[in-house]
């Protein structure tokens, strides 16, 4: 069928999507989230229908077409195209075998991230494969399979023939180790090339954090000069092609917060197969508001990490840390770059958490490498007291590029004790959510700075945290938050 | 935030929808899917945020607003809207706790249906709901409340003191029993009010087929006159508001086909339930290319209805029918309307099998009445051969709105036996999806004709069916679809 373009303009923001007249969905017997073969010339894509049902825009014998679509094809509005029933993907049988409990195979798993990386499922066949996965779960073989499948579905970077990584599960505010442990091992000669995130759900990704020192979008020649000049770098992950199929199915887990745990295992062992790391550490904190709760399930994880290394062919090793409070005393991007950098210097004040976090790290690391114990400990402390690491630390952000530097934020309170006595737990949730909603990470200056951890003396009145932000709204909202409950207990 | 209205001028089918520029999602910490509160006056809805990440159409400032969110508050292009962060719905918790694999308690059920019904949730969570229950089944219990909510979410029809109803799960190819069965208990004294579905991805559905004959969509009120008038009605029950939570929910089932067990259940109890039925026979076809493949699967489904209508207060009878092959000779609306007036008028050339079917049904709800078989069985034939249950039919058609008669289809072609013997088999889809390749059920005169049927002796040559369409190319293109497999086994 011939249809005349309608620029709509709007972005979908990746998907090829158009949208037809309800006279013509009903000649091509379509309903919305069906496919067409929009043809213009030579240049073809499938896209996913929305059916306009009132006539107001979309007429009969025109085709409403999103920015992707017109990009694609190389058209303007009034364009003619040729438009076709497209078959469903076979991956749609896949996911629906997933959904009735059959297990895939390798293919299988490739058909569903190729058509997820090329945008032709829909949200809600994506859904169904999150669902499907969380649900009847994903077998070590499976994950693998699924690992194999988002890495090749990107670009993979090489640099070393000994590449080292590091990566955390995530959940505990302020944890800045990776901008600590980079430094020293690349000061001691490991490359050690590091993607970061950014926050999704927390006040702070590494790579927000990193932002406030350094440059941390760039290409990927970019990133290879920087790591050929310093062994290392820390940047963002998620602007670069290197597992976009994980990146798309993020988008579908976040509404309900599902982590299915295959998923996570394919999303985190894929991101390092895809800067081809072959030495790999995994920090999994364990904590009652950490992201994993009890040690039985922490070494559960830890097993499984280590058999999917494996059958990846990287040497990976898991610690279990202490989850039970946040690490270093600012939350909030730029409050976090401050820790980072106090500790690098050897500065006295320097949250001695995050110092002693980052050593054992950074000496496990080595440890894999085949140093003993003692030797790795005190190469660490070599460079963290020459000042070889912050010296490396200099070097990376100059690599990077220089940000100027940021003013404190300029509002703030301080959250006092309610009650004397021996702080027994805080709260990571509170504490995180709290940050949040002062501004961070946008506000990169907003968050707060904690005062007391766990089993130090408080005195009623004594302060808990400063909250930070940048205005007198979001500061006063930050305090409304926490009066009832400041996530601290006694 | 305030922002001024940009009018996107589409339409969503039904959910309330806004766009936001990147920088003001940004500035109100949203993601595409997220909610918000959007307030013009005393005026309010929730709506799912997209995120227009060019610039070109909505600019910073500006909120793109779709048509039933302008038609809601009441607004125009360039209106000043305020809009705020919207929690995300309670029902979120419990499609989560259900995909955990926990029972839900009839007020989650009734939450989440509420949401759905008012379009406070997204595809996304919609389909985790769907998922969750199909991986995760539903309880007797789960179900009756789940059928409850949905029943709840729409109004309720009042008929008789005694109300009759059948349904079948659909499946065989016209199978139009319903428009025999119908007129015949009505002849009988017994109030009867049918609502039927469209085909959905068959040639035809009751209400299709019925709209050759008479008008099916009409308001509640009308449908109670023609009650009152005729003790029945043949009626589209889509259109009315009887169970909108449960057509939202198809809409996300559609996309892989899912069924899962529990929401059939609760989708046919529920249209049954919301037109006050307390006697209702349920027909289970039971053969290789039904629905229900086996005998042992059928007895399952039938002792889960017949609980499910003891919960729900209802007298619920099921039985198991032949489902080898089409009922009746004609595939497609027209051509099955046909069927049903000549076994009415006891038309010498009538189909049999249907003939014979809707006796069985008749008779087997009388039954349930408290007549005896041979009593029944009478009554039955009397009202048939007297041609009462014909005259009724011509009453409810009457009452309904007379359609004018429609012509044939014009375009033709006899699929021939490609060899002799006698007809083991019939594949329901290959007949159904030919059918619907000719134009059924949008072109009303296309589909298909039978003249033979299991256990008929066949020469090679001998005409197996005659395909009907309105036009050479759709006529062609079924043609092309069963050149390979005709759909017949010898």
């Amino acid at each position: 069928m011939k249809l005349k373009v309608t620029d709509v303009d709007l972005a979908a923001g990746g998907a090829f999507i158009v949208i037809l007249g309800e006279n013509d969905a009903i000649d091509l017997d379509l309903k919305s989230g069906d496919r067409v073969l929009v043809k213009h010339g030579t240049k073809e894509v499938v896209c996913i229908v929305n059916i306009s049902e009132n006539g107001n825009k979309i007429k009969t014998g025109r085709i409403g077409v999103f920015e992707e679509v017109l990009d694609k094809l190389n058209i303007k509005h009034n364009a003619t195209v040729d438009v076709s029933l497209a078959a469903k993907p076979e991956s749609v049988k896949h996911i629906r075998r997933k959904l009735f409990g059959h297990t895939l195979a390798d293919y299988e798993f490739k058909h569903i991230v190729d058509d997820i990386t090329n945008d032709r499922l829909t949200d809600v066949e994506k859904t169904y494969f999150v669902s499907a996965c969380f649900t009847n779960g994903l077998t070590v073989q499976e994950t693998v399979d699924l690992t194999k499948a988002i890495v090749a579905s990107g670009d993979r970077l090489k640099f070393s023939k000994v590449t080292l990584d590091k990566h955390c599960i995530g959940g505990i505010p302020g944890n800045r180790t990776t901008m600590v442990v980079i430094p020293i091992i690349a000061a001691l000669g490991f490359t050690i090339p590091k993607t970061s995130s950014r926050a999704i759900t927390s006040p702070a990704g590494t790579a927000d954090t990193m932002e406030c020192l350094a440059k941390v979008e760039m290409p990927e020649e970019k990133i290879k000069q920087v790591v050929k000049k310093t062994k290392a770098c820390i940047v963002h992950g998620g602007a670069m092609n290197l597992a976009p199929a994980d990146d798309k199915l993020i988008k579908v887990r976040h509404p309900l917060s599902l982590d299915p745990l295959g998923m996570m295992l394919a999303s985190v062992m894929g991101k390092k197969y895809s800067v081809s790391a072959n030495h790999v550490l995994i920090d999994i904190p364990v904590g009652k508001t950490a992201k994993v709760t009890s040690k039985k399930e922490g070494l559960r994880l830890k097993k499984l990490f280590k058999l999917l290394g494996k059958k990846l062919g990287m040497n990976v090793d898991v610690i279990l840390t202490d989850g039970r409070q946040p690490i270093g005393n600012g939350i909030g991007p730029y409050l976090e770059s401050i820790d980072v950098m106090s500790v690098l210097k050897n500065d006295p004040l320097a949250p001695q958490d995050l110092h002693k976090k980052s050593v054992y790290l950074a000496t496990q690391l080595l440890m894999m490498m085949g140093m003993t114990k003692q030797k790795a400990w005190m190469s660490v402390h070599r460079v963290l007291d020459s000042c070889e690491a912050h010296t490396k630390m200099l070097d990376i952000i100059k690599a990077q590029g220089k940000q100027k530097k940021l003013e404190p934020a300029k509002f703030t309170h301080v959250i006092k004790s309610k009650r004397s006595g021996k702080v027994r737990e805080i709260d990571n949730h509170i504490i995180a959510k709290a940050a949040r909603i002062a501004g961070a990470p946008e506000d990169k200056t907003a968050g707060l700075f904690l005062h007391k951890k766990i089993g130090m003396k408080t005195l009623k009145g004594d302060p808990l945290y400063t909250l930070y932000a940048i205005n007198k709204p979001k500061l006063q909202l930050a305090i409304d938050f926490v009066k009832e409950n400041n996530g601290y207990l006694f």
